[in-house]
């Protein structure tokens, strides 16, 4: 590509858990020279140098330009519409903005919408973990992960330093439209979690505590893991892919009462529905 | 216990997952000085031994009457009433009847029937895995784990023998009544197999396979690892233990549906709901 372009000066705004893994990676690889992190929050500011991201300075949360190589939107979602229409008119061809979010849709909207000259590119690193904030940042986490890249418009100069950005991590770059994203995300990530808390809530009240506690084995850990997970970032973005998590929802509905009328027509008739769907899952999301 | 009662010889009725994985334990301890093992499968016979457990010898599927110390019943659901019906009326004052399947209303409504001096308990070792058969026997998750026992009637006997059983296998003795051990493990153990099943059937439906493959997560795989069960092993607890799962899964219907409308109410809402529904957990559940 004929592009001098070299990612070695990141913006980081916001280190929250996802901004932290980010920085921590690309120090990890020695990548980028030079780290600089904006949190409108000193406390997370705090907690990122904690949790060992040490930047080589700070940007005003409420900055209008920004001359790094990389300027990485990892603020929740609703924020991060803010970030790029005040930060992207500014941005030069040399640059790349990403953001992090895990709904697409919305914030690739507000990318179509800066001057042809930006590359913008919607970014999703899938490697999140149940730690809320810095302190759950996992470097090691994107090794191999997904790193979903949901191009903007016909650009291929922010597709080839997207996908730079994401190796540069250790990730797996997976182009794929915002709108595909949205919708299997919905279904693979943001449906197990609304799932998980449902479960968990559900088995809190089977009884009185000590006997519940006595009686969960390591099915119900695994099944309501993601329930640990921060209340605040899973709400932000369940909230900003709505739409499809609703879908999901009457999906889930859907196929829950395929397996409930099984269960009423008979051991066999159950054993051949839950085959079904473990063949469907096996073949297709490997559990 | 002014009782002489010691298990040395055991008689296992059914050499499945459950089954091989009892003996194995047994075997390990070095407690059961004779092993003897029925099973109407040859099947599953010769996959118990390519597991490693070489039996002292084999009982008729068909017996009518068992001289071991402890006879478990490690069959599925339907066959253990039907074993409880045929073994149990010729069992002496000096041995054991056990069971271990994961719904015990009807088990124990089957042992009460038997005449008095028949020691009987209600068992459920809750130490399963995912993979079918006895190849999935793992004796190391019974330390420690849960091995619910259901008493029949008021017999101290039968209780401090299921105890000492219970506890021979490295497992954790959790006396409970049948009702409340279904009632908790419908919620425990049951829904959240058919969350995993209806999870794995609307993430396989999520969008073209690849991308599905390339957008998963560790967050789906740990959410649908139930899944992954034998889905026969499945539909018979679930079967075996129908009106309680049903009423499980109307109240998970419940708790989707006011997580769903909190959605619908905004972020700050949602957050509230999910951080209710997790702190429950946190407190009983532990996720």
């Amino acid at each position: 590509m004929a592009d001098d372009w070299r990612p070695v000066r990141l913006a980081l705004f916001g280190v929250g858990q996802v901004g932290t893994m980010l920085g921590l990676a690309l120090r990890r690889g020695g990548v980028a020279r030079e780290i600089r992190v904006a949190d409108p929050n000193p406390a997370t500011l705090a907690a990122s140098r904690a949790r060992g991201l040490q930047p080589d300075g700070e940007i005003d949360p409420e900055a209008i330009e920004c001359d790094a190589d990389v300027i990485v939107l990892a603020a929740p979602g609703p924020q991060i519409i803010e970030l790029v229409e005040r930060l992207g008119p500014g941005l030069g061809p040399g640059q790349l903005l990403i953001d992090t979010g895990s709904a697409k849709g919305p914030v690739v909207e507000a990318m179509r919408r800066l001057p042809d000259h930006v590359h913008a590119i919607g970014g999703h690193p899938m490697a999140g973990t149940e730690v809320p904030g810095p302190a759950g940042a996992r470097p090691e986490a994107l090794a191999d992960a997904p790193f979903a890249l949901t191009p903007v418009r016909d650009d291929p100069v922010a597709l080839a330093r997207g996908q730079a950005f994401a190796r540069l991590l250790g990730a797996r770059p997976v182009v794929v439209s915002a709108a595909d994203h949205d919708r299997v995300v919905a279904r693979t990530s943001h449906l197990p979690h609304i799932s998980a808390y449902a479960l968990a809530a559900v088995a809190a009240q089977a009884g009185d505590r000590a006997t519940i506690e006595e009686l969960t084995g390591t099915g119900l850990q695994g099944a309501t893991r993601l329930a640990a997970s921060d209340p605040e970032m899973v709400a932000a973005f369940l909230s900003a892919n709505r739409a499809e998590v609703k879908t999901a929802l009457k999906e889930f509905r859907g196929a829950l009462g395929d397996l409930e009328r099984a269960l009423d027509e008979g051991p066999d008739q159950l054993t051949s529905s839950l085959a079904d769907a473990a063949s469907q899952a096996s073949r297709r999301v490997s559990p």
